[in-house]
């Protein structure tokens, strides 16, 4: 049996683009449930001035929370050095550095060259290899399908940064649709490079939903073997343009999409779908998303490892013919 | 290049399933943008009485104004030899009949069992050869991927039942998903295991987003070989459940994907966008649903065949961290 991790971002890409402030008992709240339904990998926050980002000011205690449960990796942004050190002194077990593919966007995002992030990251890994060897790197290449800023972004760009990263050991080298630009081809030709690159430090695929193409992009990523997806519960975050559309990957629709394939997430759905209850209560008015959670588990359904859920079947119309 | 077909039932499978009535001249007007946009198949109505669905009430008009478009195959659904008499004396390009692979969703639907649906078929197929051979026979094949009366649908029941349409003459043979209930390794599995049974006789994906997979079955049936794709504008039609979220796939989030794929479709992507606000005034009030036409194209996309498309580029936020 196939099997893919799902990292569930929404603590973090969520709850850093919407302008309210999750209640930190309600962000453990959610956890527990995240990592009660089965998620194994969760971005818990970004370490970053609270000046700049309130929403994440209880990012010690979050991660102090979460390291407590079972069977789950903690890991969390830090966009520098300065971050890495104190996200390291919590005993975290994996940090992610996001790193523009795109010098237009790296600019003007962090004001540091791609050069001079890849020299940034060389530090955070020197850091690591100091203070705390255990602590996996991960690089998330946004706009590595295309950039709002610069347009398209070549893909020789791209593989040269994931080479200039795996030099400096970054353990995990993902590639992020940032602004929902990648299409299909586009995302199995890029994984399939990136692989031939750096081989098994190839990472996660963390794909946009802005144009509707996130699943079919996931799909594509795991036909050129990626086995590790960012989404976030109710699709919360990313850069939602459409009304009623999610811009990252609503993780229950990715979860249904892998178990109706036959593809272990080890997720139980049933649960991911309560977990809802705890996001929609700690963010008062916010949309959550999601086309499996309103129309239900289709009759029949099971999971690939061969379990039915418990949630009833929700029944349609009949009257289409076709 | 690789091309694909997409066959709008927007017409058909979206104005029968909302309950207000577009007006004939609107119909009209639509149709003449839809063309005008490089649609070269358009499902205009179906042949079904008036009183049944008195939104189809002018289905002879519709096909006479749209059988004067150039280069247009001009289609409807007939549901029975009686509604494939009356579409054929219009002089009709070609007929779709709906055949499902339930016997549950068969009898529910139509009160006949699959094979004497068949039989229906067989009697139309003949009235064909003999008052109009250029006439095209289509069926879709209903619940193909999951019925939401009988739950799983045995993949043996879809081949034998292709086989049987296929003896009797019907030209072509889609796959439809009524339910919003199939999954891309399904789709491909079993595209892959309709064209070993009956080779170039197979048709269409017609795909519904009714849990968000409508894009991503529809590239796993692309990989499989299947080379038409039915889709509505706006995402019209189908059985939306969640709120936001379309029924049938949306044509142009459709043509955006193969376009950015590289995948020619003959269609204007500014023009098609044009053409939404003559759904929109002749259906006041109905969501026209689509992720393309809010986030706009990208900037620097190009279609297959290398053109730019007029529309602006719609810039977004850049404060995202990946």
């Amino acid at each position: 049996m196939e099997s893919v991790l799902i990292s569930e971002v929404g603590l973090r890409d969520g709850l850093q683009s919407v302008k309210a402030t999750m209640p930190t008992a309600h962000k453990m709240a959610w956890l527990d449930a995240l990592a009660g339904a089965g998620l194994r990998e969760i971005e818990v926050g970004s370490f970053v001035p609270a000046r700049l980002l309130p929403q994440m000011a209880d990012i010690a205690e979050v991660v102090q929370h979460a390291m407590a449960l079972p069977d789950l990796t903690v890991m969390a942004l830090v966009p520098n050095l300065r971050g890495a050190e104190t996200a390291i002194a919590t005993g975290i077990h994996k940090i992610t550095i996001p790193v523009s593919a795109s010098e237009a966007h790296s600019l003007a995002n962090v004001r540091k060259t791609c050069a001079q992030m890849v020299e940034e990251v060389r530090q955070i890994v020197a850091y690591r290899q100091l203070h705390a060897p255990q602590v996996r790197v991960e690089v998330g290449m946004s706009t590595a399908f295309g950039c709002t800023l610069q347009g398209q972004v070549p893909e020789d760009d791209v593989i040269r940064l994931a080479e200039a990263l795996a030099n400096v050991g970054v353990e995990e080298i993902g590639l992020s649709d940032t602004s929902g630009m990648a299409n299909p081809a586009q995302v199995r030709r890029l994984f399939l490079r990136v692989r031939e690159a750096i081989g098994e430090r190839t990472g996660a695929a963390h794909m946009h939903n802005t144009r509707g193409l996130g699943l079919a992009n996931c799909l594509a990523a795991f036909e050129a073997g990626v086995r590790t997806f960012d989404s976030s519960q109710g699709g919360l975050g990313g850069c939602p343009y459409a009304p009623g559309a999610s811009g990252n990957v609503v993780t229950e629709d990715l979860v249904f999409m892998f178990e109706a394939m036959g593809v272990d997430t080890g997720i139980d759905l049933d649960r991911l779908l309560a977990a809802r209850a705890i996001l929609r209560d700690g963010l008062p008015g916010e949309p959550v998303y999601g086309m499996t959670p309103e129309a239900g588990l289709p009759l029949g359904f099971t999971y690939a490892n061969g379990r039915s859920p418990l949630q009833p079947h929700t029944p349609g119309p009949h009257g289409d013919l076709a």
